[in-house]
């Protein structure tokens, strides 16, 4: 690794990277934990800090430039609580006049970098995952750097711990020698059992962290090759866009004239300028309560506890209470139980990995009420 | 029954019972649905009247007095908005000063009405069971009355519908024909499963419903031969009591005097005047998570569903809500969710059975709280 940073240092000691902290998303998957309100990103998942403003730290130091944070108008206030709760200021907050997946997003990012700083070197990151080996975080950032100045799309890849069917993987192409990073085959979204357990096994398969470096101009062109309305309704968003102190609200009617895409779809699947590092590091979207069990800290029993909880005779539970009021669950196993004053979730961690049949239930609350 | 109905009316006609209805005790068997400040009683369990109201609305119609409500000063209040919404003043409601069990609560009520009203008949209820058919509760009254008239305690017995070992059986003699009422041979607490078992098969013994029939002057008098200790402490609370309106407060130090005992210990399974009338009705005391599940209406998989809950993949499970944040339960048998202000209760019903594990669980609370 020596040799390698220290190439670094010499060829880019210049170059400064902008986080770009995608906070727009509103999560339902983890109700009653999140909410369109209060949504997954701003809570609290391990540890003290938000997702967030893990994340926001994550990106921070002498490598780096204030974040850009995209989000939409109602999360803002609560945003600006959190960051300068740690003492960050973003360069900027762009706000979404409405949802439009992470294609627009990251473009209304890309022009206005090009429009405020001019060609930076961004950081695409999505705002509620975990991240536990910051080291390899800032490794990976630094191998990528030569490639995005070269015009390169860098996704950052993590090595597969387990045949996970709910996540998408990136096919690596051969690696040259001596290079840390690997021109992208294919991408693959939400493969079946069988599929999952053979990419585990290739070594060529890794999951998509849905993190990406490049520079702004780079993201401009290909969006203009690949998406063009989607370049068009960005470019055009951010012209016309209101600032205020460090509000920057995107023209509505331009913005929501853009396709509703993602990043994937949009020019990492059609673009021939994609690599990807790989990032050794611990990961996690925490998108399922089955992945919030794993990497939570496990009691003897196996039981990931927070809250005011009373438990006995139980293991491999999740429960978690964010509410004055105490919550005892006994004898059960493999039962996931949180309640927050949204409502309360009682689910097998064998079906919580569905979050759907959750949504179904509730969507159906046809019980009687007395 | 009509010759029988009839001899009553003949016998009876000018005797009125006077309801004597304990409810002073704090439930914490059914926490977080009840709790020192509401206790069962006073929480609807099966339909929209509160135990107490369905116990009072029982004792009512041209048999019976107004009711005496023996309980707590703390309880006085909502006791009285209580019977305020079912349009029913009581007689009296005497305070207890502090816990003493059932004897000298049972012994107030006795000297209280020879105070006030001479020696009159009382029908001694608890006021947190359920009684569905009043039909043959009002029968085992009718039935009752000359044996308690010639000095009998008559308590109520149950046949028993299962071999419960959580209650009190009550051994009858033989039969004598034409009579409902058999002399009680013993009491026995809370038996072992095979001695349940042969309880249910020998059709002597019957389910302890802890309802009694007598006179004033015959309690006091058994009292005073069984428990002179509490007879005393009765005799002169009673005599110091302040009276404010329609609450009579026992006088403190003469009732704390009293030892701690129940009725069944102080006078039932000492005194020879004791018989017992079978009472065929539907009875619970809904003691435990089980009996409420038991007693609740079941949808077609077997769920006893209340408040606001989404419910999905459930079987056989009891779901109860006090809040107004919905409760989703999924993928879950035999399992008690119960969500109230006070709390959260996640048990499996086959644990449930024994209250004491969640109180265990509840005093241990030693889980980290974040």
């Amino acid at each position: 690794m020596v040799p390698r940073s220290r190439r670094w240092r010499e060829a880019d000691a210049r170059v400064k990277v902008r986080p770009v902290i995608l906070c727009g998303g509103s999560g339902t998957r983890l109700w009653p934990l999140s909410s369109d309100e209060v949504p997954k990103q701003l809570l609290s998942i391990a540890g003290s800090d938000s997702l967030l403003q893990a994340t926001v730290k994550r990106a921070s130091g002498p490598l780096f430039d204030a974040p850009v944070i995209v989000t939409r108008e109602t999360y803002a206030e609560a945003i600006a609580r959190q960051l300068a709760e740690i003492g960050a200021g973003p360069e900027a907050m762009v706000l979404e006049p409405g949802p439009r997946n992470t294609a627009p997003a990251i473009g209304a990012a890309a022009f206005h970098e090009l429009a405020t700083h001019g060609d930076g070197t961004l950081l695409v990151m999505p705002s509620d995952h975990l991240i536990v080996d910051e080291g390899a975080f800032s490794n990976a950032v630094k191998a990528s750097l030569s490639a995005a100045a070269s015009g390169e799309i860098v996704t950052f890849g993590i090595p597969p711990r387990h045949p996970e069917t709910g996540f998408g993987y990136i096919e690596a192409g051969d690696a040259r020698q001596g290079d840390q990073l690997r021109k992208v085959v294919r991408f693959t979204e939400k493969p079946d059992r069988a599929t999952a357990e053979s990419y585990v096994r290739d070594g060529r398969h890794l999951w998509n962290g849905g993190i990406f470096l490049f520079r702004a101009s780079t993201m401009v062109r290909e969006l203009r090759d690949h998406a063009p309305l989607v370049a068009a309704a960005c470019e055009a968003a951010v012209a016309g866009a209101a600032h205020e102190g460090r509000l920057v609200r995107l023209e509505r009617a331009r913005f929501l004239a853009s396709p509703s895409i993602s990043i994937d779809y949009a020019v990492l699947e059609k673009s021939n300028r994609v690599s990807v590092v790989e990032a050794r590091m611990d990961w996690s979207d925490v998108g399922t309560w089955e992945a919030l069990w794993e990497v939570g800290p496990k009691d003897p029993d196996g039981n990931v506890v927070s809250g005011k909880a009373a438990i006995r005779g139980c293991r491999d539970c999740l429960i978690r209470n964010e509410t004055d009021a105490p919550v005892a669950v006994v004898d059960s196993a493999g039962l996931i139980v949180v309640v927050t004053h949204s409502g309360t979730l009682v689910v097998p961690r064998r079906s919580a990995q569905n979050a759907k049949v959750v949504q179904e239930a509730l969507s159906r609350r046809a019980s009687p009420e007395n």
